[in-house]
């Protein structure tokens, strides 16, 4: 945010990898990033880049905020159950258990990516409150156009990739007839990186590692008034910096999968 | 199941670590284990193996069936809240979101076992039904008084042995003055293999590996209306075998923890 | 080899990715492989098809026995320095102490590849005999013209993919003065899938992760008389199906490098 | 070896787990530890901690240097082979391939210690020298009498504890008659530490997990001229504390196994 300005006045388009324009909230975003925000003028006019929910403003946009790992699963896992003021689940009461790989924390040197201490362990992490909670229930709010309610627990997986959510969400009763296999299927017909699966699948996340794909399955369990979506990823490529190129070929125009068929292992 | 009427013959006490004796509903035990019981008046008089919640039964008891790995972390999370007809949380809308280790699928030559498949990998499974769900919900009845609704899924973790259950409850509106953190603390306090943890920690499934400990933290976000119990144990000792010792022990007026303060990890 | 005869009647062109044409000698092939060869005539034309040493044989082949996997390490490690008679090393006393990722080993459901055997343990195995051992002092013998001396040692790595050789030579009195690094870099300079790190490099496996790189430190401690020299491959590419595909361009008249150069991560 | 002379002045033996007392060559010291020696007069009268091959002058000793992880798997690999003078392999043509899980490093906070560095990766290190070369030839000098010559090699291996030496000698030509199995199993009869393998077997790691044991198989292949002795111990055990314990059992007139027949794991 601080070389912001002087590459708007350059007529460079910015899409960060950071976090300096995800949070539209400035309050949230100086208590969980610890700094008051640079340039809260440029911060309003940025779109938040998460392509399958924001095209037509990502594709205009001078300023992308590219979304957070955990956001990305959890706002894809939502939106065709909340988006548009659609009341089929109580957005009230919305629970995602999370798990991430151990590359997800970053390549920081801390004692909890060691090898020997992440390596045969899971655990819990942010019970007390984890920044991207407040860029999941922003774009929330602005999904359902009013306040949600979201539980949300971040897990640390002993693999270097991969992110796999859990979220569960509860039926309202006027809507237990909803078909909701097939509301996700039509949600995300056109998207090139949005796989629902088939009913009764459940994912894993290896069959996404090295790719851009976002991977979603519904489950209603006997049919009753839970609903279950499980949402797979790469952290480092949908849940990054793939998102980030989508977002750029979107901006300059370029077919959306341009460079994201077939994605590199880093060594 | 098979043998049991001719070891009571010659007084020799049972301890199951199979799930014959894990199920008082004979019916849901064919559902899952896909075979008639052979037993049933011998299962009536089975305690169920849960140290923590019956002590006075196993005590006494011939037949014990040793309980599930799963149900030990979801019961033991719950009981402080739901037991002798407590009035604390929602027992209609229980989740256990739970993981555990590889080791946890036994030793059967699975292909979903394989170090290739399951390493650097994190999945749900058991979707569909897990035949611990019935166990779970059988006891929480017995501990409740009345039907309880519980989502539960199961999750695959990279890891040899450890289970991690992250459970989500409501807390009623009459209860939300109780001091959740006392009440598990109390609970608990003369039990050796159970630790509840000091308020605002997070477990992770090494700090009990090689141990029968099984540790609790209670965290309730904002001191709003959800409450999450997070539980680990290693599937392997107080999930299973050292669960079995200390049914054992009781059984047989020793002290609950002989041969349990020292694990040896087996090679 | 029990349907070569009938493809080739087809003018078919075979690459097999099984063992059943990479050993010339028919009784070394029964010692190993447990069965009698099934068309010795056919198995006498075939090429092993390690292209950086047989690229002529294996263009014109019409039967191509794609190497082992810790034979294309071995050999490739060794080439430089025996091949066309050369007298740079000790021939006679070689040692390769192999290491490999798990999924050397197959898919076949095997109690040792399970995840909680594999998974935080080392292992030696194949001391007292293993079938590449024949395959690689078979090919030594055709590149050096005489009998050679190999110790050979595999290891089992707990991760899925990747191999690393070690190999250790006696550098004869004569050639004591020889530049060794470069002459590893002259003879791979043209190499588009051998790469010879500069002197001081150590190689990683990852650093080959899906790649048909196979990667070649050499280093001499002390300026003494050992000549070590690390091997690095992916064993599913560049020790399989990589090397496959890249015999079969060699065949077609297809740029070698045709569908290599970004390799896809099987999920 | 800065507190050394005051801890000696009130009468504290000292077993120094750092490296300040395992090299009495104090320009080796110098040279690997980038520091002068500071107490060169209590490093002469200091005993090397490996018991098995120096209990007399443990059992004495107010110093102790224990020694590194690496020499404890090679010293006591070779010392039936070497010790005493003996004329049975070829001292001065040694080599050892060593492997080491990732807690060999410490706790110390590196990028190659990172579990998205170390995970799924395998590699060598130390090709240019490693500190512990000089402790292993000083040993192999004192315990032949005479100069030695050793190619070592250390590898890192994705696992947390958990050591494997593969080390190769040529046996010399009046020797060709012994029986290694039996010379081994007779030099280690009376260890309680140190376990010689039934002839054929293959250790592992997982073996030795949390114990204080060192494991070694000896092979002979095809009954030739190599001999390969295969060592496994758990590095943090045997190869570092547990070593230590059993130097001061041994120095305190302790039964050498106290606190050492189980050994826990470590959280």
């Amino acid at each position: 945010m601080s070389q912001a300005e002087q590459l708007l006045k350059h007529n460079v388009r910015i899409i960060d990898l950071a976090a300096d324009f995800r949070l539209q909230d400035t309050s949230a975003f100086e208590k969980w990033y610890k700094m008051p925000h640079a340039c809260t003028d440029i911060l309003r006019e940025a779109a938040y880049g998460l392509v399958e929910l924001n095209r037509e403003k990502v594709a205009q946009a001078r300023v992308i905020g590219n979304p957070g790992c955990y956001p990305t699963t959890v706002l894809l896992g939502l939106a065709p159950l909340l988006e548009s003021g659609k009341q089929l689940v109580d957005s009230s009461r919305i629970i995602a258990d999370c798990k991430s790989g151990v590359s997800g924390a970053g390549r920081n040197l801390a004692v909890g990516s060691m090898f020997s201490e992440a390596s045969d362990n899971f655990k819990a992490y942010g019970l007390g409150g984890h920044r991207h909670q407040a860029e999941i229930t922003e774009q929330l709010h602005a999904m359902t156009g009013k306040p949600v309610g979201l539980t949300f627990v971040p897990h640390l997986v002993p693999m270097i990739r991969g992110m796999f959510s859990t979220i569960y969400v509860d039926i309202l009763p006027d809507a237990r007839n909803t078909d909701f296999q097939a509301l996700f299927e039509q949600r995300y017909a056109g998207e090139a990186f949005v796989d629902v699966m088939p009913a009764g699948s459940v994912p894993e996340t290896r069959s996404v590692r090295a790719s851009n794909t976002l991977r979603i399955a519904v489950h209603r369990p006997d049919n009753g008034d839970k609903l279950i979506i499980l949402v797979v990823q790469d952290n480092l490529v949908k849940g990054a910096s793939g998102q980030a190129v989508q977002n750029m070929n979107l901006m300059f125009g370029l077919p959306e999968s341009t460079g994201l068929e077939q994605v590199a292992v880093l060594p």
